[in-house]
Order: C-alpha cells, then sequence, then structure tokens
C-alpha cells in the first residue's frame, strides 16, 4: 500500500500510470529530473517516455542532479529523447551520441547549473520529475537517496511530477536538509559552518498546486560498480596517508584532518579506505557523493559525520540502506548546490580527493576529455572543489591502457583545473606537492615521484628541449602533443609498446 | 611634521632611515609587502634595500598584494633580491628575468595567497613592510590607498616595518574595512551582504610591539598609464551595454544591472566608461582596483558606491585622492581576500568583467601566457571572479600586433578561465552569448560574431576539419597552435601578413 506515503487525500486522485505522465512531457521541453551519481533519479517516467518515441517522437533538454541509473541516460539517448544534457552524465551510450555530436552535452560546475536556472540564464524548467519517498500534507516531497538538483526543480517548474518509490525505505525522511540560497541582491550567507550544520527542511516545500501527477514504483536504485583496491591504488592511498601524517607532525592539521571530500571511483573509495587503518581520527566528510567507504570508515569508528548530495552503493553494501537508522543521525543530504558551493567549501577548508584522466608536468589537469575532444563523464563538482578546497588532491594511475597510455603528459590536451587548482598530484609511485612552486620547479617533482619509470626518459627530455626556448612554463608548441600522437598512430605513447602498423590503424 | 601621525609617543624612537629599516632584512627571508596595482606600495625600504644589494647581496622572496609601482619590481629584480615572487607581478624587467627562469614566479588567485600563508603552506612572514597614513595609539596601522594583503601580512609577520607616507592625505583614514576571516574551523560567514557593507575595523590591529621601524617618506603611488578609449574599444562598450540592455528587457536584470567588476587595463577603463551615457542607473562595483572610470561614474551620478583594494589613477585624474572628502562616504578598500572571495562574489552575484590574452573556438581563454610559455603578468583576480560571478565577460581586441596575431584561436596555448567560466566574449566585433551552449554551438557563434573578418576562414576550416574527427570538443591535435607556429615563423598568423623569412628569423 502506498496511500499512507502521500499524506494529503485530495493528491490521491493525482496517482496515475507512468505512461499518462509521459504525456506531460511535450517535444522541445526542458525536464529537469532527480538523480545524482545512480542514486534517486525518477526511474518509471523516463522509462514509459522512452517507450512513447518509439512511436511519438519527442525531444527534450534533460537536467539532472549528475549521473543516472538504471541506463537511464542510454536509454533515452538512443531512444533519441535527449536532444540537450546537462550538467553531467556517465553513460557509455549517451557519451558515444556526446561525441558524435548527436547530442548536445552541456558539462557544468554541479554547484552552477540551479544557479543559472534560477536567473533565467537556462530553463525554464516546463516539468520536473522528482523520485520520493513521501509526500506530505501540504505537498512537500521528501526525496530519496539524493537531492542533487531537484528542490530547485521542484520549486522552479510548472509541472511537478512525483515518482513515489515505494521501494526505499520510509526511514530516509529526516536525512535531507534542503536550502536554497536566498534572492539576489538579497542574498544572506549559506548558515552552515560544519558538515553537522542544519540550516533548511527535510523536505521540498512545493506548492501543491503544481503537483501534476504522482506515479508509483518500487524500481531500486542501481549499484555501484567499484572494483576491489588493488596494489596501485593502495600505493596511492598510502602516499596520500604518509603524506597527510607529515602535515600533522609539522602542526598543519589535526588528527581529524579537515573535512573530506572525495571523487567517484576505484581510486577515491580506496584511497578512503586506507584512512581506516591510519592513527587519524574524528575525521569527518564533506563531499558529493557517500559511497562504501563511507560507511565502511563509520562502522571503523573513524569517522564521525558525513555530508553528502547522494548515497551511491554497491551491490555488497546495499544493505546499508536498510539499516539507515544506524547511521541516519550522522548524515545530511544536500542540494549539490550547497554540497559544492564555493562558499561553505571555502569556509570549512576542505581536503579535496578528485582524480585525474591525466596532468601535465605542470600540474594542469584533465578530467574529462580523453584526447582533449572525446568526452569521458564531465567536469561533475571536481572544479568546485578543487578551486575552493584547503588542499586539493588529484589523483590517478601513472599509466592506463596497460601502459600504453602515460597519465603524466608534456601538456594536457584539455584543461579542466589549471595549475592553480592543483596542490597535490599522488600516483603509486609516490606524490608531488606543488605547493608555493613555480611551474619550472614543478615539473622535475612531477617527473621524479608521480611519472612511472618507462616514461621518464620521454618527459626528462620534453622538459630540456622546453627549458631551451625559455618561458615561465616550458614548452615546445610543435611536441606538446607528441606522446597523445604517437598514441593515436601507434598505439601507444611508448614507442617499444607500439603496434605495428597494420594493427594500429584497426585500433584506431 | 610626522609626529602628529604616529599617536603613539613610544614608537616615535622607532623612526629610522630606509637604510638602517632594510638592514632588517636578511638573506633568504620571506618579506610581505603592501601595494596592489601599483597603489600602495612600500617605497623607500625596497630601494634601500636594492642599493645595499650591490655591495651586500641579499636574496628574498617577495609577497605582495599584487602590482607594485616606482618601478619597484624592475629595481629589486635587476638587483638580485627577488629570488620567488608572488602572487602577482606586471613589470616588463621583472617579467623578462621570470621567463628567464632567473625568478620562480608563483603565480596565484590573488584570493588565495593569504589562506596559504595563514595556513602555514607557504611562508611564513619573516618581515612585513606596510605603507601607512597613520598608526594610532595601539600601533594600529592605516593603510594608504590600497589593502591588498597588508593586514595578514603585518598581522603574521614577525617583525613589522611601517612605511609612513606623508604624502599621502590623512583623509584616507576611514576608507578601509579590514576583516579578516575567523580561524577554521571555527570560521564563520562572511558578513558582507553588499558592496556597502562594512564587516571589520578601519585600520590594521597589530601588537605593537612587533612594529620594528618607522620609516618616513613621501613619494607617491606611480600613475596608471591608460590609453584613451578608441574606436575598438568603443565598440566593445558599445556591443556589451546593448547585450545588458537586452538582459534588461528580458527582466533578468534591474536598471542597476548587478555590482560590477572591472580588470584593470585600457578595454575594461573603456567599458566602465560606456556605462556614462547608457540608460543603467544607480549602479554599484564590487572590484579589485578603482580606477578613473570609477570617479567619472560617480561624478556622472551613475554610480553609488564602489567597494574595491585599491585606488590606481592617471595623471589626469591625481586630484581625486586630493578630494577625497568627495567621495570617501560612497568608497570602501578591503583587503584583496574579501574583495576577490569566492563566498563574497558569488553572494552578490558580480557582473565580471576581464581581459583576454586570446581565447579559443570553445571558450577557453588564456590571460597569461603569450604562446603558451611566456608569462605577461599573471591570473591576478581574474580567476576568482569570472569562477564565481553571475556573468562572466571577457574582453579582447580581435586582433593584437597590428593584426598579425587573432586573439581567437583554434586552441589557447595556456588555459587560465576554462569553457565553464566564460560565459561571454565580447571583440570590437561583436559579441558571443555562450551560456547554456555545447562546444559544437560555441565554435560557430564565436567565429561569426567575434573573430576578424580576415581570420575567418582559417578558423572555420579548422573547426570543419575538427568536426570530422569528432568528440564534444572537436580538434585537429596536430594543427589546433598551427596558427602560434605561423607567427612564431613568419612573423603573422595570416599567411597574407607573413614576412619575409629572413626578417621573421630577426623578429623571434
Ligand atoms: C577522471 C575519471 C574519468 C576517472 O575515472 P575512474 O573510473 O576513477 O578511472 P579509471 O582509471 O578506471 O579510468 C576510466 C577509463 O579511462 C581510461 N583512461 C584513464 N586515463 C586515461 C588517459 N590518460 N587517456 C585515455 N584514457 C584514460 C581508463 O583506461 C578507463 O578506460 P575503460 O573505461 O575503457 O577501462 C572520473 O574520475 C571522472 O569522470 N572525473 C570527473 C568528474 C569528477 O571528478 N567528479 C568529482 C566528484 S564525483
Ligand atoms: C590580458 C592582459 C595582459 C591584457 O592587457 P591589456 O593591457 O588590457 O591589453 P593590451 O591589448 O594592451 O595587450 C597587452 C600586450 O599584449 C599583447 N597581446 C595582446 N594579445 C596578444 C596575443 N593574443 N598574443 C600575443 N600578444 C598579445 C599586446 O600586443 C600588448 O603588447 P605590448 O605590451 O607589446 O604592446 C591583462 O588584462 C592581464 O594581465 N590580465 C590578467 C590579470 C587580470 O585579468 N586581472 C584581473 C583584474 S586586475
Amino acid at each position: 500500500m502506498y496511500l499512507d506515503r502521500i499524506k494529503n487525500p485530495s493528491l490521491w486522485a493525482k496517482v496515475v500510470s507512468a505512461e499518462s505522465a509521459a504525456q506531460l512531457i511535450k517535444d522541445g521541453m526542458t525536464v529537469g529530473m532527480s538523480g545524482f551519481t545512480r542514486a534517486g533519479e525518477a526511474k518509471a517516467v523516463p522509462m514509459a517516455l522512452a517507450e512513447r518515441a518509439r512511436h511519438d517522437p519527442v525531444g527534450i533538454t534533460l537536467i539532472t542532479g549528475a549521473s543516472l541509473g538504471n541506463d537511464l541516460d542510454r536509454t533515452l539517448g538512443e531512444a533519441g529523447v535527449i536532444k540537450r544534457r546537462m550538467p553531467f552524465q556517465a553513460d557509455p551510450g549517451l557519451r558515444k551520441l556526446i561525441n558524435d555530436g548527436k547530442v548536445m552535452f552541456v558539462d557544468q560546475h554541479l554547484s552552477e547549473t540551479v544557479e543559472m536556472l534560477r536567473s533565467g540564464q537556462i530553463g525554464p524548467i516546463d516539468v520536473a520529475i522528482v523520485e520520493a519517498v513521501a509526500i506530505k500534507e501540504n505537498g512537500e516531497i521528501v526525496p530519496t537517496t539524493s537531492v542533487g538538483n531537484s528542490a530547485t526543480f521542484a520549486l522552479l517548474a510548472n509541472k511537478i511530477i512525483v515518482e513515489l518509490n515505494i521501494g526505499h525505505s520510509a526511514s530516509l525522511e529526516g536525512l535531507h536538509d534542503i536550502y536554497i540560497p536566498t534572492r539576489r541582491p538579497y542574498r544572506e550567507p549559506i548558515p552552515v559552518t560544519s558538515p553537522q550544520s542544519r540550516a533548511g527542511l527535510p523536505f521540498i516545500p512545493v506548492d501543491i498546486s503544481r503537483i501534476a501527477a504522482i506515479v508509483i514504483t518500487d524500481r531500486p536504485d542501481s549499484c555501484a560498480s567499484v572494483s576491489d583496491p588493488d596494489e596501485g591504488t593502495a600505493a596511492i592511498a598510502g602516499h596520500l596517508t604518509e603524506f597527510l601524517g607529515y602535515e600533522v607532525n609539522k602542526g598543519r592539521l589535526g588528527l581529524s584532518l579537515a573535512p573530506l571530500q572525495a571523487g567517484i571511483g576505484s581510486i577515491a573509495n580506496a584511497v578512503m579506505h586506507g584512512f581506516i587503518d591510519s592513527r587519524f581520527n574524528n575525521l569527518s566528510m564533506y563531499s558529493e557523493v557517500l559511497q562504501d567507504s563511507t560507511f565502511d570508515l563509520f562502522d571503523s569508528g573513524k569517522l564521525t559525520f558525513a555530508s553528502g548530495s547522494s548515497i551511491t552503493l554497491s551491490q555488497a553494501k546495499m544493505d546499508v540502506l536498510k539499516n539507515l537508522e544506524r547511521y541516519k543521525s550522522r548524515l545530511i543530504l544536500r542540494p549539490q548546490e550547497i554540497s559544492n558551493h564555493p562558499e561553505v567549501i571555502r569556509r570549512l577548508g576542505l581536503i579535496a580527493i578528485n582524480t585525474a584522466l591525466e596532468a601535465d608536468l605542470y600540474g594542469n589537469v584533465n578530467s574529462t576529455h580523453v584526447s582533449g575532444t572525446h568526452m569521458m563523464n564531465g567536469v561533475g563538482g571536481s572544479g568546485d572543489f578543487a578551486r575552493n578546497a584547503y588542499l586539493s588532491v588529484f589523483v590517478t594511475k601513472s599509466m592506463a591502457k596497460d601502459g600504453r597510455i602515460s597519465s603524466i603528459v608534456p601538456m594536457v590536451t584539455h584543461v579542466d583545473h589549471c595549475e592553480h587548482d592543483v596542490d597535490l598530484i599522488v600516483t603509486e609511485h609516490g606524490l608531488a606537492d606543488l605547493r608555493g612552486l613555480a611551474p619550472r620547479e614543478r615539473a622535475p617533482l612531477i617527473i621524479e615521484n608521480c611519472v612511472d619509470p618507462s616514461y621518464r626518459a620521454l618527459l626528462s627530455d620534453y622538459f630540456k628541449d622546453a627549458l631551451k626556448l625559455g618561458g615561465q612554463t616550458p614548452h615546445v608548441l610543435d611536441k606538446a602533443f607528441f606522446m597523445h600522437a604517437a598514441y593515436r598512430d601507434s598505439g601507444s605513447m611508448l614507442p617499444q609498446l607500439a603496434k605495428p602498423k597494420a594493427k594500429a590503424a584497426v585500433a584506431a
């Protein structure tokens, strides 16, 4: 029974099928949909929309919090429903459509999308589709496993479709803290001064008359596929915890460090796991997505509090959501505008740990574009955190594709994070502490500490040649991408691993 | 007489010559010095230090607010005093030393230097040298025409040298608002909610016992050399005011727009002048440096209030400082940490106008590195503002060096501001509104609206070739810098203007 989750009986008549709710979405509309890193996305209505598009073509601008689970981005993309997508995605199927120029992808800092919507610079939102665990007396929506941009979508939308997901535990209620910054020019400081701060309401306070449809579903969130820590990720975690221990010894940090942010993915997860066996304690998190490691850190007694915008778990950890009461007093889920807000990140002084695709000799980082052209996922929140953190850490394995790609290159082919926003680069070989260094000082340190030994000669030769031409940031422009060109032409940045010509042509 | 400017008689005995104060600075020290965009820098002591270095070599790390006047960066650089310099400079002589690798230049976002100092990530400050207009009863220092990083330097330094500049009008007192963020993890919101907000004290509250020397000088600030608006800068100003008028019509802005920030230099100054004859009114500024145009806007009745970190005037406008009482109630000078703070910039929702050296087809901007290698000035505050503004505008003339350089290139050779941080690009030819657009949509717009007609074919051919290779951000990596290579090899990006080989070799 679901009616006990819709507190206001006048809304019961709004319960309709996913198919009929999907009819509210017309060709050309802008749709704001819940969902952040595969957690808490609306599920039934977008599926029905993809189904409808088979016989009744419909194209929309889809704005979400971040990536979606349940293969929704692929399904909607392949059905031709997504014409324009922002601010993030992480789906191989949609990625292909984007890179083929069939979907216009507007990659954005995750804290900024709703600022632009609110001020009318993008949008307006025609329909919001928000997954909820309950609808309260006055129409207030209680989100599920993520908040993302849902609150602003619901507040701005012409019409709201609520997907009431009865598969989610009702105990999610009370977890959320919905704070929306006041209107400019009357905007007040955001009253969040620690990960624990509660600043808003535990629900989205929408105008009940704009709830146009309610759809009932019980479809679960997708699980995250987190690979187990391996030797490489363990070494990265080791270098970082050793460094932080050194900072503690220097008196720059206490044993509780500073609130931690960790990006999604296996390396970040491994790094967070690395804290379990460390001497640090009373740790806290002020992050975007809370992964398995957050709950392992709680269980180990190391972590006291975690603030995020979503909870994304692997299959093995899914029971956390069933036992939520155990963690609930130590958790808050916030709008991504607040979890990622420059104001709060700078105030709290975070240690931010994000993953690079590639970094260059001078500390510039590419997190998004393979070979400078092909989108992987998007910049996500990495820019919000890296720019404003107390300590901005980028982790990456020193090589990809079985050693045929070096993650450290002469010049990155795309810059998401400029040298000013990168304090540490960590690979399995070691760590380069770039704080207070000029570019010419950064390069030898990165080569020595972070580059795989097999690539060191290539990179130091480049640096030597570049030095001859001078400058604050020495480069040989004609050769800046020579390693990328070698990979494209021969299948390897390292000449020794180059494939015979014929094979390479097939690979490319 | 200067003694009336040192309110506490116990300090009178600290008055010494510049030479003997300079003796407090030892080889290897880190010195924090006042000065921001050629305003309010200490003058006598650094000159004495350069003099001393002739026979007694001394090398220091010099940290300032921003650029210095009175040729100090050149003089200190050429005397071999500056070994390491942060966070900004704008001096041709020092620039050469930096690009030759003789001075290590650490280019930083201007809001971040004192955060790093305060947390011990750089520094410590051995000696602070701060220009003052007065020293009060308990040793409180009243700065002159800039605040910059002076307050934090003075609060953190082991020893303080005050340069009492009796050439500055005593009426500067009361202009400053010194607010220092509270210590993490107890940091509170910064109580600045409008350009008018006063949050701190009108002086720097130092421990009187750390004032080690007082030096008397009357040397004036250097004047800014602002070129008069020309056809090009007037056209840029025209496009921007027209656009803002359109935003007003759309209801996205009111006639008082939003607090304005304008970078230094002729284009920014011309753009600000453009507001004088506009229909906008009740304008306000929340900027770094207040230039001539600020006072012309006051005089025209268009501007109600201006907040900055320094006042930098041309020769023609120098009398503003003599008639300060006329403007004082409408002015505040703040530490650059506050004028440039992400928290405040985001809260106020600024319109930020900064200058690009070059921009690329996708909206990435290079503000610092000529040909990707040679430092011009530094990123300054442009990153603080562009990332956090409501509307981030980059202006540039479409060409430099008499048309031999196009300021729009296929790929910028250095990225200071990534595509996410650039909303508008404006040249004399027109304006590209990039908000909500994917990279593939940005390129044709920029080519059509911003590129000089003589370069359009080169750039659209590149874009066409790039599209064949696909991707979110199409590029032909092997050709990405072909225009820069042409300029290097032939003296021109445009084949028609290429010089005969011999001449080009000389020019390079
Ligand atoms: C950078 C990012 C793509 C790394 O993802 P990850 O899953 O941790 O890293 P992996 O090492 O598994 O690499 C992912 C893929 O990129 C490939 N790759 C890694 N480095 C590469 C490089 N330099 N060049 C080309 N491909 C590379 C890997 O081989 C792998 O390919 P596969 O999927 O075909 O196996 C990811 O962290 C991201 O999207 N970041 C941007 C968003 C962000 O930081 N958000 C912040 C908080 S959520
Ligand atoms: C970008 C910046 C250098 C432009 O300065 P400006 O004085 O307004 O611009 P100008 O057009 O006069 O250009 C300055 C010089 O660069 C040259 N230049 C301009 N564009 C160029 C390009 N694309 N390639 C090579 N040189 C270029 C000009 O020819 C000129 O050279 P000159 O000094 O030999 O005459 C300056 O704004 C800056 O340093 N910005 C970064 C800091 C900042 O934005 N701070 C923010 C607030 S203060």
